[in-house]
């Protein structure tokens, strides 16, 4: 009863029983959950989020990672322990912690974090990253790693991965 | 005649008439209209954004939500007020409007809206977002909101929304 | 022995054999090779990717663009010459090539490219962009153009484009 396009709807949707041709698709969700240990940070999540990736076996697809946090960031960079100071340094000199922010000021603000730097330097960084999987892993240049940026720590931070997979 | 894996395969692609595992599939687009009010603006779209994928009815997939122009922004934080105006601090702190930019003098630019700054903003903040949805949902923490930057307005402003529905 | 469901299914799996129902999905992959000419140099890949798009036969869906590299970027905004010397101005006055970063010095780095401002700007402007297909094209306003930036070249720079095509 099966016909030829019947069959390559089904091999599509294979899930491994289907050999060479099966692949994974649909959607899998990962929380992370990181605790930091300084109020400004930067931590290399590739190999977990890699590690994540491999376990759901999904051949091709886009990996997004979020934060859930005002005041953290992800972004792609190259974690060299000098290049980290700088990048500290770098977001110091774009939005200091000093400066006279409305935010931290309780005339305007009934924050009492006094975090406004926190939230300016994620807002540069961005809450997001958008990853390519080919092949079951992620598909990066030699010096790339996904990188989360602590901003108002240390706290327990959550991240949200998710992998949507292509046929 | 219907066997395990057309069985899964019509549940994948179901839209509703499937009870609880129907899910729906594929792409939907809808292209919104913004109208502000000032120069320097941040708009919260949040509430729009996560109305519209309620009614799409789409189970778990990934939202891209780009504006069309070069001079507004979107991306992810907080919009306490006081916050805001620091926002808008910053990024005349890091592209002054009165600096002596070259799209903004006619010896090198045809451009006469003199908003080399709106551009050099925009660029900094991004042009789009990516968010994921879960259970019906957007997946945002929560102090996150989804926010639009006006940098040359007031205007009309076309965003687009996509929603790419995963099985 | 066709239900009307499974004819959806076909339809949604269709390849160009079922007349304007047929719509590919699944995923294409490319790899770009960009020869850059100078050390701080803006390109615009627009019509590169929306010739790529165009030859996948997509309809709809997500086009995600890569760098490989951890001092080069790409980001959407308008490609007039006078606002290009203009961004290279920003990027100097936010992260100036002759401060004094660790990165650069031998005391804290084993990196002889003396590039930590690359660096700097590559994470200001973002390893990334997700770019919105419809109706077969880019979904973009009238002035926004996929740029990608050189940030220590000139060098040769790879980046991968995925579509991701719904159904």
């Amino acid at each position: 009863m099966s016909t030829p396009m019947q069959e390559r709807a089904v091999a599509w949707h294979g899930n491994g029983t289907n050999g060479a041709r099966a692949e994974r698709s649909g959607i899998a969700v990962h929380r992370l959950e990181i605790e930091t240990t300084k109020r400004v940070e930067i931590r290399d999540l590739t190999a977990l989020v890699q590690e994540i990736v491999r376990a759901t076996g999904v051949a091709a697809g886009l990996v997004t990672l979020s934060t859930m946090h005002t005041t953290t960031a992800v972004f792609v960079n190259e974690p060299q322990s000098a290049l980290l100071e700088d990048v500290e340094q770098l977001l110091e000199r774009l939005a200091p912690r000093d400066e006279d922010w409305k935010h931290n000021d309780p005339r305007y603000s009934d924050c009492d974090r006094q975090n406004a730097d926190a939230h300016l330097r994620a807002i540069m960084l961005g809450s997001s990253v958008t990853l390519q999987v080919a092949e079951g892993a992620l598909t990066m240049g030699q010096w790339q790693r996904v990188l989360m940026a602590e901003l108002d720590g240390p706290r327990t931070r959550q991240l949200v991965l998710q992998i949507l997979a292509a046929a």
